[in-house]
Protein backbone atom coordinates (compact mmCIF):
# COMPACT_ATOMS: atom_id res chain seq x y z
CA UNK A 1 0.00 0.00 0.00
CA UNK A 2 1.35 4.15 -0.94
CA UNK A 3 -0.93 5.13 2.26
CA UNK A 4 2.60 7.11 3.70
CA UNK A 5 3.41 8.35 0.37
CA UNK A 6 -0.16 8.93 -0.74
CA UNK A 7 -0.44 11.15 2.84
CA UNK A 8 3.20 12.99 2.55
CA UNK A 9 2.09 13.99 -1.13
CA UNK A 10 -1.49 15.17 0.69
CA UNK A 11 -1.00 19.57 0.01
CA UNK A 12 -1.99 19.97 3.83
CA UNK A 13 0.24 18.76 6.49
CA UNK A 14 -2.17 16.54 9.06
CA UNK A 15 -3.16 17.69 12.49
CA UNK A 16 -1.79 14.34 13.49
CA UNK A 17 1.44 12.85 14.09
CA UNK A 18 2.10 11.83 10.50
CA UNK A 19 3.82 8.23 11.40
CA UNK A 20 1.11 7.29 14.20
CA UNK A 21 -1.39 8.02 11.53
CA UNK A 22 0.08 5.94 8.53
CA UNK A 23 0.69 3.23 10.55
CA UNK A 24 -3.33 3.41 12.33
CA UNK A 25 -4.35 3.50 8.57
CA UNK A 26 -2.79 0.50 7.29
CA UNK A 27 -3.15 -1.55 10.04
CA UNK A 28 -7.31 -0.96 9.95
CA UNK A 29 -7.01 -1.73 6.11
CA UNK A 30 -4.81 -4.59 7.20
CA UNK A 31 -7.15 -6.31 9.68
CA UNK A 32 -11.04 -5.26 7.63
CA UNK A 33 -9.08 -7.50 4.95
CA UNK A 34 -7.99 -10.31 7.40
CA UNK A 35 -11.08 -10.50 8.89
CA UNK A 36 -13.39 -10.22 6.30
CA UNK A 37 -11.72 -13.36 5.21
CA UNK A 38 -11.91 -15.10 8.77
CA UNK A 39 -15.76 -14.57 8.69
CA UNK A 40 -15.66 -16.43 5.39
CA UNK A 41 -13.31 -19.22 6.52
CA UNK A 42 -15.51 -19.32 9.55
CA UNK A 43 -18.41 -20.26 7.61
CA UNK A 44 -16.57 -22.67 5.51
CA UNK A 45 -15.65 -24.84 8.15
CA UNK A 46 -17.14 -28.41 9.05
CA UNK A 47 -18.94 -26.74 12.17
CA UNK A 48 -19.78 -23.28 11.74
CA UNK A 49 -22.91 -23.17 14.79
CA UNK A 50 -19.40 -23.03 16.54
CA UNK A 51 -18.29 -19.88 15.43
CA UNK A 52 -21.42 -17.62 15.06
CA UNK A 53 -20.03 -15.65 17.64
CA UNK A 54 -16.57 -15.14 15.63
CA UNK A 55 -18.20 -14.80 12.83
CA UNK A 56 -20.42 -11.76 13.95
CA UNK A 57 -17.54 -9.83 15.72
CA UNK A 58 -15.10 -10.55 12.58
CA UNK A 59 -17.97 -8.63 10.04
CA UNK A 60 -18.54 -5.59 12.92
CA UNK A 61 -14.07 -5.32 12.76
CA UNK A 62 -13.91 -5.91 9.54
CA UNK A 63 -16.65 -2.61 8.70
CA UNK A 64 -15.18 -0.34 12.11
CA UNK A 65 -11.81 -1.12 10.77
CA UNK A 66 -12.52 0.27 7.27
CA UNK A 67 -14.56 3.52 8.14
CA UNK A 68 -11.83 4.27 10.71
CA UNK A 69 -8.96 4.24 8.06
CA UNK A 70 -11.54 6.43 5.56
CA UNK A 71 -12.18 8.89 8.38
CA UNK A 72 -8.71 9.08 9.54
CA UNK A 73 -7.38 9.39 5.97
CA UNK A 74 -9.44 12.42 5.41
CA UNK A 75 -8.48 15.96 6.53
CA UNK A 76 -11.33 17.65 4.62
CA UNK A 77 -13.94 17.86 7.18
CA UNK A 78 -11.47 16.04 10.33
CA UNK A 79 -13.56 16.36 13.41
CA UNK A 80 -11.36 15.46 16.13
CA UNK A 81 -14.09 14.65 18.63
CA UNK A 82 -15.67 11.94 16.17
CA UNK A 83 -11.99 10.43 15.04
CA UNK A 84 -11.19 10.04 18.96
CA UNK A 85 -14.78 8.55 19.60
CA UNK A 86 -14.39 6.06 16.08
CA UNK A 87 -10.68 5.02 16.88
CA UNK A 88 -11.80 3.77 19.91
CA UNK A 89 -14.49 1.95 18.83
CA UNK A 90 -12.06 0.65 16.85
CA UNK A 91 -9.76 -0.30 19.21
CA UNK A 92 -13.04 -1.85 21.37
CA UNK A 93 -13.90 -3.78 18.55
CA UNK A 94 -10.41 -5.22 17.34
CA UNK A 95 -9.51 -6.19 21.43
CA UNK A 96 -13.08 -8.11 21.38
CA UNK A 97 -12.99 -9.62 18.21
CA UNK A 98 -8.94 -11.14 19.75
CA UNK A 99 -10.03 -12.60 22.59
CA UNK A 100 -12.70 -14.03 20.39
CA UNK A 101 -10.48 -15.38 17.91
CA UNK A 102 -8.05 -15.98 20.97
CA UNK A 103 -10.49 -18.93 21.40
CA UNK A 104 -10.28 -20.73 18.15
CA UNK A 105 -6.55 -19.98 17.56
CA UNK A 106 -5.36 -23.79 18.17
CA UNK A 107 -7.69 -25.05 16.14
CA UNK A 108 -8.08 -22.73 13.60
CA UNK A 109 -4.83 -20.92 12.10
CA UNK A 110 -7.08 -18.04 10.00
CA UNK A 111 -8.27 -17.44 13.79
CA UNK A 112 -5.02 -17.38 14.76
CA UNK A 113 -3.97 -14.99 12.47
CA UNK A 114 -6.93 -12.68 12.64
CA UNK A 115 -6.16 -12.54 16.45
CA UNK A 116 -2.57 -10.87 15.64
CA UNK A 117 -3.84 -8.77 13.14
CA UNK A 118 -6.84 -7.81 15.54
CA UNK A 119 -3.89 -6.90 18.30
CA UNK A 120 -1.95 -5.09 16.07
CA UNK A 121 -4.41 -2.76 15.11
CA UNK A 122 -5.42 -2.03 18.40
CA UNK A 123 -2.26 -1.20 19.34
CA UNK A 124 -1.74 1.24 16.23
CA UNK A 125 -5.47 2.64 17.35
CA UNK A 126 -4.32 3.38 20.75
CA UNK A 127 -0.79 5.11 19.91
CA UNK A 128 -2.60 7.37 18.31
CA UNK A 129 -5.18 8.13 20.66
CA UNK A 130 -2.27 8.70 23.15
CA UNK A 131 -0.94 11.42 21.03
CA UNK A 132 -4.76 13.31 20.47
CA UNK B 1 -37.11 -0.22 4.23
CA UNK B 2 -37.76 -3.22 6.06
CA UNK B 3 -35.50 -2.95 8.73
CA UNK B 4 -38.58 -2.88 11.89
CA UNK B 5 -40.10 -6.47 9.61
CA UNK B 6 -36.69 -7.65 9.94
CA UNK B 7 -35.51 -7.18 13.46
CA UNK B 8 -39.09 -8.76 14.32
CA UNK B 9 -38.42 -11.65 12.33
CA UNK B 10 -34.72 -12.39 14.04
CA UNK B 11 -34.89 -15.46 15.91
CA UNK B 12 -32.50 -13.65 19.01
CA UNK B 13 -34.38 -10.74 20.63
CA UNK B 14 -32.28 -7.84 20.82
CA UNK B 15 -30.45 -6.53 24.03
CA UNK B 16 -31.74 -3.50 22.66
CA UNK B 17 -35.01 -1.44 23.44
CA UNK B 18 -36.47 -2.60 20.13
CA UNK B 19 -38.25 0.64 18.76
CA UNK B 20 -35.04 3.01 19.67
CA UNK B 21 -32.87 0.26 18.28
CA UNK B 22 -34.83 0.20 14.82
CA UNK B 23 -35.09 4.23 14.30
CA UNK B 24 -31.69 4.70 14.94
CA UNK B 25 -30.82 1.88 12.67
CA UNK B 26 -33.71 3.90 9.95
CA UNK B 27 -31.94 7.12 10.63
CA UNK B 28 -28.08 6.24 10.08
CA UNK B 29 -29.33 5.02 6.56
CA UNK B 30 -31.30 7.97 5.78
CA UNK B 31 -28.12 10.01 6.79
CA UNK B 32 -25.71 8.29 5.18
CA UNK B 33 -27.48 8.21 1.62
CA UNK B 34 -28.52 12.18 2.27
CA UNK B 35 -24.49 12.71 2.84
CA UNK B 36 -23.48 11.13 -0.14
CA UNK B 37 -25.64 13.08 -2.39
CA UNK B 38 -25.16 15.80 -0.08
CA UNK B 39 -21.21 15.64 -0.93
CA UNK B 40 -21.65 15.21 -4.42
CA UNK B 41 -24.38 18.13 -4.59
CA UNK B 42 -21.55 20.61 -3.41
CA UNK B 43 -19.25 19.14 -6.16
CA UNK B 44 -21.52 20.31 -8.57
CA UNK B 45 -22.14 23.71 -7.32
CA UNK B 46 -20.72 26.82 -9.00
CA UNK B 47 -18.01 27.45 -6.23
CA UNK B 48 -17.32 23.93 -4.58
CA UNK B 49 -14.37 25.46 -3.18
CA UNK B 50 -16.75 27.44 -0.46
CA UNK B 51 -17.91 23.69 0.82
CA UNK B 52 -14.67 21.53 1.03
CA UNK B 53 -15.18 21.37 4.55
CA UNK B 54 -18.55 20.29 3.94
CA UNK B 55 -18.15 17.84 1.53
CA UNK B 56 -15.11 16.38 3.88
CA UNK B 57 -17.51 16.44 6.66
CA UNK B 58 -20.44 14.58 4.40
CA UNK B 59 -18.29 11.99 3.18
CA UNK B 60 -17.02 11.14 7.03
CA UNK B 61 -20.73 11.69 7.97
CA UNK B 62 -21.92 8.67 5.15
CA UNK B 63 -19.00 6.34 6.46
CA UNK B 64 -19.93 6.46 9.86
CA UNK B 65 -23.60 6.40 9.82
CA UNK B 66 -23.64 3.03 7.14
CA UNK B 67 -20.92 1.17 9.48
CA UNK B 68 -23.38 2.38 12.57
CA UNK B 69 -26.46 1.01 11.18
CA UNK B 70 -24.78 -1.82 10.25
CA UNK B 71 -22.97 -2.83 13.53
CA UNK B 72 -26.11 -2.05 15.44
CA UNK B 73 -28.45 -4.47 13.33
CA UNK B 74 -25.76 -7.73 14.09
CA UNK B 75 -26.55 -9.27 17.27
CA UNK B 76 -23.93 -12.10 16.78
CA UNK B 77 -20.92 -10.47 18.13
CA UNK B 78 -22.29 -7.41 19.79
CA UNK B 79 -19.60 -5.98 21.74
CA UNK B 80 -22.00 -3.50 23.85
CA UNK B 81 -18.69 -1.27 24.62
CA UNK B 82 -17.98 -1.04 20.80
CA UNK B 83 -21.37 -0.42 20.16
CA UNK B 84 -21.63 2.38 22.45
CA UNK B 85 -18.55 4.18 21.20
CA UNK B 86 -19.80 3.72 17.69
CA UNK B 87 -22.82 5.29 18.28
CA UNK B 88 -21.09 8.05 20.28
CA UNK B 89 -18.78 8.69 17.43
CA UNK B 90 -22.13 8.83 14.82
CA UNK B 91 -23.63 11.40 17.25
CA UNK B 92 -20.86 13.63 17.28
CA UNK B 93 -19.76 13.71 13.40
CA UNK B 94 -23.73 13.99 13.20
CA UNK B 95 -23.88 17.35 15.08
CA UNK B 96 -20.50 18.77 12.92
CA UNK B 97 -21.97 17.62 10.00
CA UNK B 98 -25.50 19.38 10.78
CA UNK B 99 -23.25 22.70 11.98
CA UNK B 100 -21.57 23.00 8.80
CA UNK B 101 -24.48 22.35 7.00
CA UNK B 102 -26.29 24.97 8.13
CA UNK B 103 -23.91 27.85 7.13
CA UNK B 104 -24.74 27.13 3.66
CA UNK B 105 -28.35 26.11 4.49
CA UNK B 106 -29.93 29.78 3.04
CA UNK B 107 -28.17 29.22 0.18
CA UNK B 108 -28.44 25.02 -1.13
CA UNK B 109 -31.50 22.93 -0.43
CA UNK B 110 -29.29 20.00 -0.18
CA UNK B 111 -27.75 21.42 2.64
CA UNK B 112 -30.57 21.98 4.51
CA UNK B 113 -31.99 18.70 3.50
CA UNK B 114 -29.29 17.21 4.95
CA UNK B 115 -28.54 19.25 8.26
CA UNK B 116 -32.07 18.22 9.18
CA UNK B 117 -31.16 14.24 8.24
CA UNK B 118 -27.76 14.76 10.37
CA UNK B 119 -29.87 16.43 13.60
CA UNK B 120 -32.48 13.21 13.69
CA UNK B 121 -29.78 11.08 13.34
CA UNK B 122 -27.96 12.85 15.91
CA UNK B 123 -31.34 12.68 18.28
CA UNK B 124 -31.90 8.49 17.45
CA UNK B 125 -28.37 8.31 18.46
CA UNK B 126 -28.64 9.74 21.64
CA UNK B 127 -31.91 8.21 22.49
CA UNK B 128 -30.36 5.08 21.87
CA UNK B 129 -27.19 5.60 24.04
CA UNK B 130 -29.55 6.76 26.65
CA UNK B 131 -30.65 3.53 27.20
CA UNK B 132 -27.59 1.89 27.25
CA UNK C 1 -35.59 8.95 2.87
CA UNK C 2 -35.00 12.17 1.11
CA UNK C 3 -33.56 10.25 -1.91
CA UNK C 4 -35.55 11.75 -4.54
CA UNK C 5 -35.54 15.33 -2.23
CA UNK C 6 -31.68 15.24 -2.61
CA UNK C 7 -31.87 14.18 -6.02
CA UNK C 8 -33.89 17.10 -7.23
CA UNK C 9 -32.31 19.62 -5.65
CA UNK C 10 -28.83 18.99 -6.77
CA UNK C 11 -27.41 21.71 -8.79
CA UNK C 12 -26.76 19.46 -11.82
CA UNK C 13 -29.67 17.45 -13.53
CA UNK C 14 -28.57 13.49 -14.11
CA UNK C 15 -27.98 12.25 -17.72
CA UNK C 16 -30.48 9.00 -15.85
CA UNK C 17 -34.01 9.38 -16.51
CA UNK C 18 -34.81 10.65 -12.41
CA UNK C 19 -37.77 8.54 -11.04
CA UNK C 20 -35.70 5.27 -12.30
CA UNK C 21 -32.32 6.64 -10.63
CA UNK C 22 -34.64 7.42 -7.63
CA UNK C 23 -36.11 4.25 -6.88
CA UNK C 24 -33.06 2.24 -7.75
CA UNK C 25 -31.16 3.82 -5.21
CA UNK C 26 -34.09 3.82 -3.16
CA UNK C 27 -34.22 -0.15 -3.32
CA UNK C 28 -30.53 -0.60 -3.22
CA UNK C 29 -30.49 0.88 0.07
CA UNK C 30 -33.37 -1.06 1.06
CA UNK C 31 -31.62 -3.94 0.09
CA UNK C 32 -28.84 -3.38 1.94
CA UNK C 33 -30.33 -3.44 5.08
CA UNK C 34 -32.54 -5.91 4.55
CA UNK C 35 -29.64 -8.30 3.60
CA UNK C 36 -27.47 -7.24 6.59
CA UNK C 37 -30.04 -7.88 8.95
CA UNK C 38 -30.88 -11.17 7.09
CA UNK C 39 -27.50 -12.64 7.45
CA UNK C 40 -27.22 -11.76 11.30
CA UNK C 41 -30.70 -13.49 11.52
CA UNK C 42 -29.57 -16.38 9.97
CA UNK C 43 -26.15 -16.94 11.95
CA UNK C 44 -28.51 -16.67 15.21
CA UNK C 45 -31.01 -19.91 13.48
CA UNK C 46 -30.71 -23.07 15.85
CA UNK C 47 -28.89 -24.52 12.83
CA UNK C 48 -26.79 -22.15 10.95
CA UNK C 49 -25.09 -24.46 9.17
CA UNK C 50 -27.62 -24.96 7.37
CA UNK C 51 -27.68 -21.37 6.05
CA UNK C 52 -23.73 -20.62 5.08
CA UNK C 53 -24.46 -20.27 1.50
CA UNK C 54 -27.20 -17.80 2.40
CA UNK C 55 -25.12 -15.53 4.71
CA UNK C 56 -22.61 -15.46 2.13
CA UNK C 57 -24.91 -14.97 -0.63
CA UNK C 58 -26.56 -11.95 1.82
CA UNK C 59 -23.09 -10.10 2.68
CA UNK C 60 -21.81 -9.88 -0.75
CA UNK C 61 -25.45 -8.43 -2.17
CA UNK C 62 -25.29 -6.18 1.09
CA UNK C 63 -21.78 -4.96 0.19
CA UNK C 64 -22.92 -4.54 -3.89
CA UNK C 65 -26.07 -2.81 -3.24
CA UNK C 66 -24.78 -0.67 -0.57
CA UNK C 67 -21.62 0.63 -3.46
CA UNK C 68 -23.90 0.77 -6.18
CA UNK C 69 -26.15 3.05 -4.69
CA UNK C 70 -23.25 5.22 -3.78
CA UNK C 71 -22.28 5.34 -6.93
CA UNK C 72 -25.57 5.95 -8.60
CA UNK C 73 -26.08 8.86 -6.15
CA UNK C 74 -22.84 10.61 -7.45
CA UNK C 75 -22.54 12.79 -11.12
CA UNK C 76 -19.86 13.90 -10.11
CA UNK C 77 -17.13 11.44 -12.29
CA UNK C 78 -20.34 9.30 -13.28
CA UNK C 79 -18.44 6.91 -15.94
CA UNK C 80 -21.53 5.27 -17.56
CA UNK C 81 -19.65 1.99 -18.38
CA UNK C 82 -18.56 0.96 -15.11
CA UNK C 83 -22.28 2.41 -13.56
CA UNK C 84 -23.62 -0.42 -16.39
CA UNK C 85 -21.53 -2.70 -15.15
CA UNK C 86 -21.71 -2.07 -11.42
CA UNK C 87 -25.74 -1.95 -12.11
CA UNK C 88 -25.52 -5.29 -13.98
CA UNK C 89 -23.38 -6.82 -11.13
CA UNK C 90 -26.18 -5.53 -8.38
CA UNK C 91 -29.03 -7.49 -10.67
CA UNK C 92 -27.18 -10.52 -10.69
CA UNK C 93 -26.08 -11.01 -6.71
CA UNK C 94 -29.70 -9.70 -6.40
CA UNK C 95 -31.22 -12.73 -8.71
CA UNK C 96 -29.11 -15.12 -7.00
CA UNK C 97 -29.46 -14.28 -3.30
CA UNK C 98 -33.80 -14.14 -3.67
CA UNK C 99 -33.16 -17.48 -5.38
CA UNK C 100 -31.34 -18.15 -2.25
CA UNK C 101 -33.49 -17.12 0.32
CA UNK C 102 -36.38 -18.70 -1.56
CA UNK C 103 -35.30 -21.85 -0.29
CA UNK C 104 -35.89 -20.86 3.27
CA UNK C 105 -38.97 -18.96 2.63
CA UNK C 106 -41.42 -20.73 4.09
CA UNK C 107 -38.93 -21.57 6.88
CA UNK C 108 -37.36 -17.71 8.05
CA UNK C 109 -39.36 -15.11 7.35
CA UNK C 110 -36.38 -13.04 7.06
CA UNK C 111 -35.58 -15.14 4.26
CA UNK C 112 -39.08 -14.40 2.85
CA UNK C 113 -38.37 -10.71 3.52
CA UNK C 114 -34.79 -10.78 2.32
CA UNK C 115 -36.51 -12.40 -1.22
CA UNK C 116 -38.85 -9.75 -1.59
CA UNK C 117 -36.19 -7.08 -1.10
CA UNK C 118 -33.97 -8.81 -3.38
CA UNK C 119 -36.27 -9.29 -6.17
CA UNK C 120 -37.64 -5.67 -6.19
CA UNK C 121 -34.13 -4.43 -6.16
CA UNK C 122 -33.57 -6.42 -9.30
CA UNK C 123 -36.05 -5.44 -11.14
CA UNK C 124 -35.49 -1.63 -10.36
CA UNK C 125 -31.94 -2.43 -11.62
CA UNK C 126 -33.30 -4.11 -14.76
CA UNK C 127 -35.38 -0.84 -15.42
CA UNK C 128 -32.49 1.23 -14.98
CA UNK C 129 -30.51 -0.36 -17.21
CA UNK C 130 -33.09 -0.77 -20.31
CA UNK C 131 -33.00 3.24 -20.27
CA UNK C 132 -29.26 3.27 -20.07
CA UNK D 1 -1.62 -7.21 4.54
CA UNK D 2 -1.88 -10.81 5.17
CA UNK D 3 -4.41 -11.80 2.46
CA UNK D 4 -2.35 -14.50 0.63
CA UNK D 5 -1.87 -16.28 4.48
CA UNK D 6 -5.40 -15.94 5.12
CA UNK D 7 -6.80 -16.91 1.89
CA UNK D 8 -4.18 -20.32 2.57
CA UNK D 9 -5.42 -21.25 6.05
CA UNK D 10 -9.39 -21.21 4.39
CA UNK D 11 -11.05 -24.54 5.07
CA UNK D 12 -11.98 -24.62 1.14
CA UNK D 13 -10.03 -24.38 -2.12
CA UNK D 14 -11.26 -20.97 -3.57
CA UNK D 15 -12.59 -22.27 -7.72
CA UNK D 16 -10.13 -18.93 -8.39
CA UNK D 17 -6.64 -19.39 -9.17
CA UNK D 18 -5.07 -18.69 -5.66
CA UNK D 19 -2.01 -16.13 -7.35
CA UNK D 20 -4.44 -14.09 -9.51
CA UNK D 21 -7.14 -13.76 -6.69
CA UNK D 22 -4.72 -12.79 -3.98
CA UNK D 23 -3.20 -10.10 -6.70
CA UNK D 24 -6.07 -8.90 -7.52
CA UNK D 25 -8.01 -8.51 -3.77
CA UNK D 26 -4.70 -6.98 -2.39
CA UNK D 27 -4.55 -4.38 -5.83
CA UNK D 28 -8.37 -3.42 -4.40
CA UNK D 29 -7.21 -2.88 -1.34
CA UNK D 30 -4.37 -1.04 -1.67
CA UNK D 31 -6.11 1.30 -5.05
CA UNK D 32 -9.74 1.91 -2.17
CA UNK D 33 -7.09 3.32 0.15
CA UNK D 34 -5.38 5.83 -2.35
CA UNK D 35 -8.16 6.35 -4.16
CA UNK D 36 -9.40 7.58 -0.95
CA UNK D 37 -6.73 9.78 0.15
CA UNK D 38 -6.46 10.97 -3.77
CA UNK D 39 -10.00 12.23 -3.64
CA UNK D 40 -9.42 14.19 -0.03
CA UNK D 41 -6.11 15.61 -1.52
CA UNK D 42 -7.51 16.69 -4.61
CA UNK D 43 -10.11 19.09 -2.04
CA UNK D 44 -6.84 20.02 -0.16
CA UNK D 45 -5.39 21.97 -3.35
CA UNK D 46 -5.57 25.35 -3.89
CA UNK D 47 -7.90 24.69 -6.88
CA UNK D 48 -9.93 22.27 -6.20
CA UNK D 49 -12.62 23.35 -8.59
CA UNK D 50 -10.31 22.27 -11.24
CA UNK D 51 -10.61 18.45 -9.85
CA UNK D 52 -14.25 17.91 -9.12
CA UNK D 53 -14.59 15.27 -12.04
CA UNK D 54 -11.18 13.50 -9.98
CA UNK D 55 -12.85 13.47 -6.92
CA UNK D 56 -15.85 12.12 -8.01
CA UNK D 57 -14.01 9.05 -9.97
CA UNK D 58 -11.79 8.53 -6.62
CA UNK D 59 -14.67 8.43 -4.56
CA UNK D 60 -16.14 5.73 -7.30
CA UNK D 61 -13.40 3.70 -7.96
CA UNK D 62 -12.83 3.63 -3.94
CA UNK D 63 -16.33 2.17 -3.29
CA UNK D 64 -16.52 -0.19 -6.04
CA UNK D 65 -12.71 -1.26 -5.47
CA UNK D 66 -13.68 -2.33 -1.16
CA UNK D 67 -16.95 -3.89 -2.94
CA UNK D 68 -14.79 -5.92 -5.02
CA UNK D 69 -12.10 -6.89 -2.63
CA UNK D 70 -14.48 -7.81 -0.16
CA UNK D 71 -16.86 -10.32 -2.65
CA UNK D 72 -14.04 -12.18 -3.88
CA UNK D 73 -12.80 -13.06 -0.83
CA UNK D 74 -15.77 -14.82 0.24
CA UNK D 75 -16.50 -18.33 -0.90
CA UNK D 76 -19.35 -18.61 0.72
CA UNK D 77 -21.53 -17.60 -1.81
CA UNK D 78 -19.94 -16.87 -4.31
CA UNK D 79 -22.17 -16.15 -7.16
CA UNK D 80 -19.83 -16.16 -10.53
CA UNK D 81 -21.86 -13.96 -12.76
CA UNK D 82 -21.99 -11.53 -10.30
CA UNK D 83 -18.53 -11.72 -9.46
CA UNK D 84 -17.26 -11.32 -12.54
CA UNK D 85 -19.78 -8.39 -13.43
CA UNK D 86 -18.51 -6.69 -10.49
CA UNK D 87 -14.51 -7.65 -11.37
CA UNK D 88 -15.51 -6.01 -14.64
CA UNK D 89 -16.99 -2.68 -13.13
CA UNK D 90 -14.03 -2.23 -11.01
CA UNK D 91 -11.48 -2.78 -13.75
CA UNK D 92 -13.90 0.11 -15.71
CA UNK D 93 -13.91 2.41 -13.32
CA UNK D 94 -9.99 2.20 -12.84
CA UNK D 95 -9.18 2.59 -16.60
CA UNK D 96 -11.16 5.56 -16.58
CA UNK D 97 -9.96 7.24 -12.75
CA UNK D 98 -6.09 6.84 -14.20
CA UNK D 99 -6.57 8.29 -16.98
CA UNK D 100 -8.54 11.54 -15.51
CA UNK D 101 -5.70 11.11 -13.05
CA UNK D 102 -2.84 11.22 -15.20
CA UNK D 103 -4.39 14.56 -16.43
CA UNK D 104 -2.81 16.04 -13.16
CA UNK D 105 0.36 14.09 -13.00
CA UNK D 106 2.83 16.31 -13.57
CA UNK D 107 0.99 18.99 -11.29
CA UNK D 108 -0.17 16.83 -8.32
CA UNK D 109 2.06 13.93 -7.04
CA UNK D 110 -1.30 11.90 -5.46
CA UNK D 111 -2.53 11.92 -8.59
CA UNK D 112 0.33 10.59 -10.13
CA UNK D 113 0.15 8.00 -7.27
CA UNK D 114 -3.16 7.44 -7.79
CA UNK D 115 -2.97 7.00 -11.66
CA UNK D 116 -0.34 4.24 -10.73
CA UNK D 117 -2.55 2.42 -8.38
CA UNK D 118 -5.35 2.33 -10.46
CA UNK D 119 -3.53 0.89 -13.76
CA UNK D 120 -2.38 -1.81 -11.43
CA UNK D 121 -5.84 -2.77 -9.82
CA UNK D 122 -6.98 -2.62 -13.57
CA UNK D 123 -4.12 -4.81 -14.70
CA UNK D 124 -4.98 -7.66 -11.77
CA UNK D 125 -8.22 -7.31 -12.44
CA UNK D 126 -8.36 -8.36 -16.46
CA UNK D 127 -5.65 -11.16 -15.38
CA UNK D 128 -8.54 -12.39 -12.61
CA UNK D 129 -11.01 -12.28 -15.37
CA UNK D 130 -8.70 -13.81 -18.18
CA UNK D 131 -8.99 -16.64 -16.16
CA UNK D 132 -12.64 -16.79 -15.60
Amino acid sequence: MKTQEMLSSHPRKSQLYMKKLTDCISECIACADTCNICADACLGEEKPQMLVKCVGLDLNCADICQTTARVLARQAGMDMQAVRLQVQACAAICATCATECQQHAEMHRHCRICMDACRSCEDKCRQLLSGL
